[in-house]
């Protein structure tokens, strides 16, 4: 799948600056809100930028290598527990996105189970879950393209609802472990670097990790196209996240960035396309430990730090309440003329 | 004026933790966020806190310094001029208030100013302005103790309407100074480490600001009782809000400090009573220098580092959808086993 992103329009920024520096504030003093706002108002090219039905999509789906390897601290069957969870209301995503207005949609991109219809459960099942990466290709080339497509495809339906602002998380044990291999294979960083707790590994758990993925490595290291790469590592979600997210950028929505998961999908993305940071505000610093290089990688500056590791987009839900402090500022703020305040000496 | 402050009853503490480490996510995962919900659990004494009519208190007062010195970057002025911006509900406090639900009240604690009338305005004016703290107390101990019982009858009053959660911004042209002195005195921290750009200096005004507040410092350095202190540096707002403070955590709310200036409010009501900090949750670490440096000495930790360096409690504004998304996991999330999730192998 072909997509066209434009490197971002700058040409309101001088315009956008000016309007901040006139509201009744000192200059800078909103620190990180006013980038944000800025980079909002330069992606929807208007002064006066909105955040229309800000929308999570959670993405789920299980990876082959859990069946042998122990790369998680959770069995596999939490997968579509979670999503259960998702669809009952239970999971921190469904307190965090009904607390701050935000539209959450569930996805099956290849989860181990089969869901009953709900209302709330969009599928876009590939398989099952992916392969073991320790053996073969986590997916092929072509289930990896069709990921892509299904994760735009399901972007372009949010975008067509009226929403401007999209975020994305996911749900998928052992995706800790994808998102590690695609990182130290995006980055060029050892996997040692790239490899974190997950979900609760002690020490000893993550240097057996680290020799896990190892395998995966020797067996897949000579490949560098970007969809080789995350053919090979997958998982399913991760692909759809991709896709999802180079979507979003080419219908010039705000992408809001969650942790090392959903990074590691940006990861690809940028692979493919370099102008995909130009659309991101990446949420949040997240406490796994390959996320900060990651976002080094990136030039990235992340709104929150708030030592989170639970993924679902739960950093995205918590940072829209900051995204819209940045517009809401920008838009309702009085000028120091209108307001009859002096500036500064 | 008596405060009579409890240490913070932690009795709660492990069955916080316990609800905390049974929900469908896995331990320790939403970082500083159970931090928070453990702490307005055991304030409330309560497995299921509530975070009831949040309100923040701007007090604004004026500073006689700046009539002769040019500690700040903006005329004096500008105190009654933002006044008028707050009532009219245009200025940066307005429009994170209106956005996330809060009460917002501004006080005048002492601006050289007659304001009219206004429902939203309540008075509680000292006098016009302090005195030059170069040459004489900024306020005498008499009207400091009026400042204080002022702020702690404020914060009575707001706390009958049913509120249990409540911040506290500022406005005063000026009151870095007051704050960098304060601070410096109650952290034994030299000037100089204290004293940051306030609303825009360059270096040399920064240098110049050192200056003149150093000569502050050579009349009353022999003072150590907290009231003098305060008294010596005032301003009116500041002293209110020590008031305000001390009576938020006699009343058992939480408390949520802002930036610098009520930071250094916050160090005079430590400095009378250690136990306040158990009942204050640290919003943000503010752009202004000293800030970090004060967190230190009170063994702070913030909920967010967006670079603010505006005041008027717009941190405190801007972490409440943090704080309320602490107490929303803890009370709405699944456990494991309500959700029939399988737990860590």
């Amino acid at each position: 799948m072909n997509f066209s992103i434009q490197k971002l329009d700058t040409s309101l920024e001088k315009e956008l600056q000016h309007k901040i520096d006139f509201k009744t504030k000192p200059i800078g003093s909103l620190g990180i809100l006013e980038e944000i706002a800025i980079k909002i108002g330069c992606i929807q090219s208007n002064l006066n930028p909105t955040i229309l039905k800000p929308t999570i999509v959670v993405f789920a789906g299980d990876h082959g290598i859990v069946k042998k390897h122990a790369v998680s601290s959770f069995p596999q069957e939490v997968t579509s527990q979670m999503v259960l969870n998702f669809l009952a209301g239970g999971a921190a995503i469904n307190v965090f996105s009904k607390l701050n207005n935000i539209d959450l949609k569930i996805v099956d991109s290849g989860v181990n189970f089969d869901f009953e219809l709900h209302t709330n459960l969009l599928d876009a099942k590939i398989s099952k879950g992916t392969k073991d990466y320790t053996e073969t290709m986590a997916m092929s080339v072509e289930q990896c393209n069709l990921a892509i497509t299904k994760g735009a495809e399901i972007a372009k339906k949010i975008h067509s609802t009226g929403c401007n602002t999209i975020g994305f998380g996911e749900m998928g044990i052992g995706n800790t472990s994808s998102a590690a291999l695609l990182m130290s294979a995006f980055t060029n960083l050892s996997i040692e670097e790239c490899t974190g707790k997950g979900t609760g590994h002690d020490a000893n758990g993550v240097l057996n990790k680290i020799k896990i993925l190892k395998r995966a490595q020797n067996i897949h290291s000579n490949d560098k196209d970007p969809l080789k790469i995350l053919a090979n590592y997958g998982g399913f979600e991760i692909a759809m996240i991709t896709g999802a997210i180079l979507q979003s950028a080419q219908l010039k929505m705000t992408i809001l960035i969650d942790g090392f998961i959903v990074s590691s999908a940006l990861l690809a993305a940028h692979a493919i396309n370099k102008n995909i940071v130009d659309y991101c505000i990446f949420s949040h610093t997240s406490g796994e430990k390959g996320h900060k290089k990651m976002l080094q990688f990136l030039n990235a500056k992340t709104v929150l730090n708030l030592g989170l590791k639970l993924g679902e987009g739960t950093g995205a839900a918590l940072a829209i309440p900051t995204v819209q402090a940045a517009v809401a500022f920008l838009n309702k703020m009085a000028s120091f003329e209108s307001a009859g305040v002096s500036e500064k000496n």
